[in-house]
C-alpha cells in the first residue's frame, strides 16, 4: 500500500474528472493533496482531447445532465481507446430513474476499471432497478460484521460479473476483484457530515489506480485506507468549538502529509 | 425555536437543491451542519424522481439557466404535488430581466412555503419590475430601527399577498407571515463578506420548514436565529489573522454544534 | 500599488464573473477578501443585463461549454460597448482544441484590457497552435533568471500585438504592456497545491483594474503582488499538520487583511 502512496507522489498522474458541481473543488484539492493533478471539463466537444492528456478518467454522476452524460461517453469511448484507467462514481443510483440507467448504460458501454459507490448504489447496479432509495447508502443495507460473509461474496460477484474493482464504502469498506476482498477498517463516522467525501475517494481512487496499472485492487485498496486514516487523523486535529466544514480541510490536510509511516502504522484492513 | 432545530436533528430532512454552483458547496455542509441532508439535481430528466424521495425543495435562482429553470419548474410542481415544502431563494431579483421574470413566473406557478431574499430583490418581487440594482441589497432600501414599522407592515403584506412566510433578511431580519412578524437582531456584518450566506441560510430554511411542517412561521424564524447566533459564535472563535474564508467555516462549525442552551441564550428577536 | 489596493476598498468594484465551476467559490471568496463584490451568471440571456449592472467582466474557460461560450461572447461584447474592464483567463488553451480555438475567437471578438495565464497558455496564445499540453504551465517552458530577457522580450510584444496587458504568472510573474515589464518575485510554490489560485487571481486583477482604469498595468502588477505576498502570509501562518485546504483558507484570510504596510513591506518586484 505504501508503495501505492509512493507511486502516486512520483508519478503525479493527470486525472481528468467529469464531476458534480457541489464537490469539484474538494475533489481538486485532493487529488493536488496525493500528488495528482486534476482535470475537469465535461463539455462534448472537449472531453475527448482533455481525457487524451491525462492517465485517468473518474466519472460521478453526482449533477449529471445531458450535456454532461454525452460528455461521458465520448470520454469513456476515448479514454478506453487509449488504454486509460476509468472509475465510476454512480452517485444516486437508485435515486432516480436517470441516474440507475445513466450509470447501467456508461457500464455496458464503458469498459471502467473502478466501480466506487457505497452499498446501496451498488445493489442497485448489481440487481437492476433498485429497492433502495436515497443517495446516501440505506441504513439497513450496510455492511456489519455479522453479514460480512455474505457482503463480501456480493462484491466479489459483482466484481466478477463486471470484471471491475469495486469499491463499496461504508463503516466497513471492502474493495475486491473476482477472487480477492480487503475489508478496511479506518474512518469515523463523522465523515458523512462531510459533504463528498465519497467524491473525494473516488478522485483519489483514481490518482492510486492510474499511478499503478499493475496492481488495480492493491492501489483501490490503499486509496480507501489513505482516506480513511486522513479521517482519523484529521478528526484528531480538530480543534475546540470545529466541526463539519473545519473537519473537510484538515481531512484534505492530512492527506496532503500522507507518508508511508503514517499509512503503514494506521491502515487497518485484512483479506478476505 | 429550541424545538424547532432539535426537529430537524432528529428527523433528519433530506432537501432537495436547485442551487448556483458558486455556493453549493457550502450549502451542502451547512445542510449536514444542521442535521438535514442535502441532495442536488437540476437535471429536468432527474428532478422530479429526486423531489419525490425528499421532504423539501429549495430553489435557487443565483446562476439559473434555461435547463434549470425548467428543472424548477418541474420540481417545483412535483413538490407541490406531494405536499413538500419548498421554498425560494429569488437571487438577484431586479438585477436582470431574467431574474425578475423568472422568479415572477416560478411564484405563479408554485405554491412556496416561504421566500426568503434580501430587502431589493423581495421589493422587486412586490412591485413587479424593481427599481433597485445588483445581488447585493441596495442599502437606501435597509431595514432600520427608523423605518422598522414600515418594513414590518411591508412584510406582512407581502406575506399576505403571496400567502408564504416572507423572510427578508439584512442587518435587521424580519420574518413574518400575514400576521406576525419576528424582528431578529443576531449575526455580524462580516458575514457579508463571506460569498453565500443568504444561499446557506436558504438551506438550512428548508431544513428546518420541513421539520416543523406545522409552524412554519417559528421553523423559518428559527433559521434565522440559528445562522445569527453561528455568525456571532464563529466570528467570536476566529483566530489571529483569520479572515472571509475562516470565518466561513467557523460559522459552518458553529451550526455543527449549536445547541439549545446556545440558541436560547443568544438568539435575540421579538415578535411584531 | 498600494494606491492600487486603496482605490479597490474605497471604491468596492462589482465584477461579473463569467468562470469555471471547480474554483468559483473560492473567486467569489476572493474578491470579496480584496474589497470588490462578485457576481457569477453564465446563461445567454442573463449576462447582457448583469454585466451593465457590473464595473468589471473576468471571463474564464475553465469549464467551458457551448452555453457559456455563448454568454461569454454576449457579455463581452456588452462589456466593450459600455467601456468596462474585460479580462480572459485562457485557461487550458493548448490542452484542447475548443480551448485554444475559443480563446483566440473571444481575442478576436472582444477588446480584453488583460490577458492573464499560465507560460503554456500564452504561448499557444501567441503562436497558434500550441505545442504545449495540459492546464498547468509546462516546466520547461518556465520563466527563470536565465531566460528572464526573452521572456519579458515576449510578453511585450505580445501586449503590444494584443493591444493588452499581458500577465504571465508562475514562479517568476510577467506583468506587462508594450513598454513596461513588471517583473515580479513573490508567492511560494506550495500555491500550485492549491486549486484555483490562477483563476483566483483573475478575479482579483478585474476587480484591481476596474478600480484603476487609468492605470491598468500598475492595477494588474499590484494584483499580481498582493496574492504573491497573501500567499507568503499564508503560508507562514499554517499550523502545524495543516496542509492544501488550509493553505487555501489562510491566503485568502491574507488577503482579507493585506494593508498598505504589509504590501509595501513585501512586494518585490522590478522594471524591465
Amino acid at each position: 500500500m505504501i508503495h501505492c502512496l509512493e507511486k502516486v507522489r512520483e508519478t503525479n498522474p493527470l486525472v481528468h474528472n467529469i464531476t458534480n458541481y457541489v464537490t469539484v473543488n474538494d475533489v481538486a484539492n485532493v487529488l493536488l493533496a496525493c500528488g495528482g493533478s486534476p482535470i475537469m471539463s465535461d463539455e462534448p466537444e472537449d472531453v475527448a482531447d482533455i481525457t487524451a492528456i491525462c492517465g485517468g478518467l473518474c466519472i460521478n454522476i453526482g449533477t449529471l445532465n445531458q450535456r454532461s452524460i454525452e460528455g461521458m461517453k465520448i470520454a469513456g469511448a476515448k479514454a478506453n481507446e487509449l488504454g486509460h484507467t476509468v472509475l465510476l462514481d454512480p452517485v444516486g443510483a437508485g435515486a432516480s430513474a436517470l441516474r440507475t440507467n445513466t450509470a447501467i448504460d456508461l457500464m455496458e458501454t464503458i469498459k471502467f476499471d473502478v466501480i466506487r459507490g457505497n452499498v446501496s448504489e451498488l445493489k442497485t447496479l448489481a440487481f437492476g432497478a433498485g429497492t433502495t432509495k436515497g443517495v446516501d447508502a440505506d441504513t439497513a443495507d450496510a455492511v456489519t460484521e455479522e453479514n460480512l460473509d455474505r457482503m463480501v461474496a456480493f462484491v466479489k460477484d459483482f466484481a466478477h460479473k463486471t470484471d471491475c474493482v469495486i469499491a463499496m464504502t461504508g463503516a466497513i469498506d471492502l474493495v475486491a476483484d473476482a477472487e480477492k476482498c480487503y475489508v478496511i477498517r479506518n474512518g469515523r463516522p463523522e465523515m458523512g457530515k462531510i459533504t463528498g467525501t465519497g467524491c473525494q475517494l473516488s478522485g483519489l481512487m483514481t490518482a492510486f489506480v492510474t499511478a499503478n496499472p499493475d496492481q488495480k485492487l492493491k492501489a483501490a485498496a490503499a486509496a480507501v485506507c489513505v482516506m480513511g486514516v486522513a479521517g482519523e487523523i484529521g478528526y484528531r486535529n480538530l480543534k475546540d468549538g470545529e466541526g463539519n466544514a473545519s473537519y473537510r480541510n484538515r481531512m484534505i490536510d492530512a492527506i496532503y502529509h500522507m507518508d508511508a509511516a503514517a499509512l503503514k502504522r494506521e491502515a487497518h484492513y485484512e483479506m478476505r
